[in-house]
């Protein structure tokens, strides 16, 4: 897949940037841990969180992650012919305003916890007015419908890999040393139930949710798409590996390039982003999880730079989890995205590495160890 | 139950106080919640947990809960000898030392999350030295061992569930809009242990857990403690009945003048009091669960003003918040106590109640609502 970049091939840098975690910090944060005034492993998940950051940053005391930016990928989809929601495309840019003006969910979570909210237009339909907090790096006006058609073009892909890791990279550049994946576009449930389904090998039936509330009649209609657009890819993967002998990398970036969206292959490279810099990347839901896992696809090494935030109420962000073997911080039923779970879990995720910098130790306090 | 008071009856008072939580309130918080521009129900926990803030303040759009304190009931127990734990008696006031100096994990916690720790000191073994966050409202210097007689005579009982009652009525005077409940006491898994046992009718092998992380000979042990506590209570309770009519909150506060602790009892009135001045509550793992079930016991209106922070390992936290039908706002396999799982909740807490009141309408932001 090569093509001209309009982003100067920020994603594939990154990629290349990638390093393992480091296993030496991992280890000494962990015996750390262990000389801490309370009972070894009672702080349960909040352990290996902060053994992870110590990974990370390859400081056996990791740096709290902060500041914190939520940054919101926006675009919208050519499958909303489909009759695949109740809501309007222009939705899409409305909550962009929304985002843009402060009073939206993800708005509110941000200031609770501390982070700052950017939006970074790729795909909508319409042409937004600049904004302070607005990014425009639109690749094209919404994906295809990905039920008849590949809902991106590979020059489009790469341009939105791009765009997700050049905005990662100036974030970080910026002072931002956690990122927080966020997602905005009305449809974007189909697409990335569709990619969860094409790279798990899971049945439609089983990864298609409810997204943002559709009875049966829309849910089963949506199954179909999804059936389509995976009939559709397979067919088309099936032709191409008959000329091209498929690169590992490869097949997950066709894959996407087939079922689309704009914001999640910009997620895919905000995340490989975050990992190149050693930033500690928080994923949010369903959609966040669909790029997550095409990511990993393009760089094994990226899951250990990420945190799963949240367990979504739809299917899709379990089956991804489970298959890429993480845990999510929080478990609350929610189905928002906008990068919602992913905000909240900011907390925890900072109160692990500052237990490891703050906690005074047995000697240090003067605490009796247990007896062994 | 009736006995001079120490602390002029402040438990009595507050069960006195306690009203119903607002139902009015709580219908227009969630009539609003399908106002604010995201699909209706798309926030799951947290919309529940809002409306709940709701009913608790008696306001559409709650006030945040903040500013947040954390009390710490600290005290020794007397089961100590029956070989229960492997960590010294000592502890105990090693660790108010430790989070009087601001070491401890929760300490590092509420910095976290812009909480502040107070602790009280209401039956450690030892005499402690005076200091700031200091409250030194002692009972006794910890309980008997309630394998073999009652741990608290009831003047105890109601000394401690004074001094609870009193800290949260002095707290919420000093401003505090949020309670989170705290606790150390060495040994103290075991009678929560067999306190949840008495009162919800569960197994003592069902209900004790590793507490700290005990080998297997060590909670076997611990098991038998807690079956011949839980016999002579029974037998005792049995005794009373055959001269009393047993009246419906004498009950729980015999069970836990049987059993203990001084730090429970505490955290009973703890509890109370916040709910009396209208005040949310964040209950920690299983020592305050239990203390909520003492609670609830005396008044069942009490957990209307309760949210559980976390389930924790220990099998008696979820046994209770199955009894209560209450679910944890967090599950991250923790068992520290301290008050550690609830205080990283407030977060969660507070952008509950800050969606209520900063998120845009679909109105106020000219948001398309979707098609019914």
């Amino acid at each position: 897949m090569t093509s001209p970049r309009q982003f100067g091939g920020a994603f594939w840098d990154a990629i290349a940037r990638i390093r393992p975690v480091d296993g030496a910090a991992a280890l000494a944060a962990g015996a750390h841990h262990d000389r801490l005034t309370k009972p070894r492993g009672s702080l349960g998940r909040l352990e290996a969180t902060g053994i992870q950051l110590a990974a990370i940053s390859g400081e056996t005391l990791p740096p709290i992650p902060e500041p914190a930016v939520v940054a919101v990928f926006a675009g919208d989809h050519g499958v909303i012919a489909e009759g695949v929601t109740p809501w309007p495309q222009e939705v899409t840019a409305q909550m962009v305003s929304n985002f843009v003006g402060g009073g939206a969910a993800i708005n509110v979570f941000a200031r609770q916890v501390g982070a700052t909210v950017v939006v970074v237009d790729v795909g909508v339909a319409s042409d937004l007015d600049p904004a302070e907090g607005l990014l425009i790096r639109k690749v094209r006006t919404g994906t295809r419908n990905l039920r008849v058609e590949p809902a991106m073009r590979a020059e489009e892909v790469l341009d939105a890999l791009d765009a997700g890791a050049t905005v990662a990279a100036e974030l970080v550049a910026g002072g931002a040393r956690c990122l927080i994946t966020g997602d905005m576009g009305i449809a974007n449930t189909t697409p990335s139930a569709a990619l969860i389904c094409a790279l798990t090998g899971r049945s439609p039936e089983e990864i298609t949710g409810r997204g943002t509330g559709i009875d049966d009649t829309t849910w089963a209609r949506k199954v179909e798409v999804i059936k389509d657009a995976l009939a559709r890819t397979a067919a088309s993967s099936a032709a191409a590996s008959r000329t091209d002998a498929a690169e590992s990398t490869g097949e997950p970036l066709n894959t996407l390039a087939s079922l689309g969206g704009l914001e999640i292959a910009a997620l895919v490279g905000f995340i490989a982003g975050g990992a190149a810099h050693r930033i500690p990347v928080l994923v949010d839901g369903v959609i966040a999880t669909a790029a997550l896992l095409v990511a990993s696809g393009c760089s094994p090494l990226i899951t250990g730079y990420c945190f799963s935030g949240h367990r979504s109420v739809e299917p899709g962000s379990a089956a991804v989890l489970r298959h890429l073997g993480m845990e999510p911080l929080l478990d609350l039923d929610l189905r928002l995205g906008e990068g919602t779970g992913a905000c909240l879990a900011l907390p925890l995720l900072q109160a692990s590495a500052r237990v490891l910098r703050e906690m005074a130790t047995f000697d240090s306090a003067g605490v009796t160890d247990k007896t062994p």
